[in-house]
């Protein structure tokens, strides 16, 4: 049993995101919900944002996921899920940070809609071209990596980073009434409807998916 | 002389920070102006973005700030700038993410403000305030890191993202009447008024200036 616990919320992409490396990498890791709460002082003196994910190592936290990541590959180097040339794993971190700077920043004006009464239908039009385009800068890096981004069957970093992101594209899109958010984005639709049969990430769907209900319905 | 081209800008704090670790590891890198400028087809070919920076290494070609960074230290492990255990370069990474994530899209309303006519001076006084709430949570990234995440005198990986971020908000913060932008934030107020002084920071600060004025004026 190692001496880790993550922090983490069943909703949450950047905390999902590492649950997922840890379930690939087979590390035992005690999964915790934020110690009296996201909000609470006890958290906020664990972390500078107050945010999920954290990990906990020993008597220290490190915050935000993609440290983590980073963190758990060199400390747990077998299976690597981060591999290949320097310029291979360039570009995982490349496609990664476009990810979090280009692709998942698209969402936050649907998030923003999914309570509002009454919607801005103008901006969920405008926010729904925008998802579009940066799906369609992300399949210009998996086009473009020198290695293969994306493997259904054997997951590995990006699979990671991409899935809880992809689980919410491919959930808000259609509560707007878009059910074809995907389109002509191979062979990015066709990687996603296979990892959803990957077991491991099946469950961790799951997680999400009730996670996200419980927040919607509270 | 190593096979490399930086494609850059002046201006681009995303670019200054892979030309200020060029510099610090003593690496000899041809620094060009994307070919045919920054929207052109040619350009567009070689990274998904659009953006600056882009490394050319041999035949192919890496976007993105931080992975290039990576990257680099990877290649040219000599000197290193992004090392320590591995939750103090997780901690680097982690502050890193915050610079990006948090600290520098505070940034982006003042941008938009510099040349408005009339200002919506609301929102850049909401700006002002987030700016600073953003300046809080770095300092206590620097406060928390288990190493220390900032050196003036012995520049090293966190430097580099930070110092042209800081230019930016030391430089436009002024323009909207705040000159107390860094009040209350030790030691990141001395940390920047030392990091002046270093020979090769101060050359890239007066490129990011004299690039900023071109851009300003044209």
């Amino acid at each position: 049993m190692s001496d880790l616990i993550l922090y983490s919320l069943p909703h949450s992409p950047y905390a999902a995101r590492v649950r997922m490396q840890l379930n690939l990498k087979g590390i035992a890791a005690a999964i915790e919900a934020p110690p009296e709460g996201l909000g609470s002082a006890s958290f906020k003196a664990l972390t500078p944002t107050g945010k999920v994910p954290v990990l906990k190592a020993g008597d220290q936290h490190l915050p935000e996921s993609i440290a983590i990541m980073e963190f758990l590959e060199e400390r747990y180097p077998e299976p690597a899920l981060l591999q290949g040339s320097d310029l291979e794993r360039g570009w995982c971190r490349s496609a990664t940070r476009f990810v979090d700077l280009g692709l998942a920043p698209a969402l936050f004006p649907l998030f923003s809609q999914l309570r509002a009464k009454p919607r801005d239908e103008a901006l969920i039009e405008r926010s729904l071209v925008e998802m579009k385009k940066q799906l369609s800068i992300l399949s210009q890096f998996i086009e473009r990596s020198p290695a293969p981004l994306l493997d259904a069957k054997a997951p590995a970093f990006f699979d990671c980073v991409l899935t809880p992101v992809m689980f919410y594209i491919t959930t808000i899109a259609p509560l707007f009434g878009d059910k074809t958010i995907l389109e002509g984005q191979e062979p990015l639709a066709t990687w996603w409807a296979d990892i959803q049969e990957h077991a491991q990430v099946s469950k961790l769907l799951d997680e999400m998916r009730a996670g996200l209900a419980a927040m919607m319905g509270g």
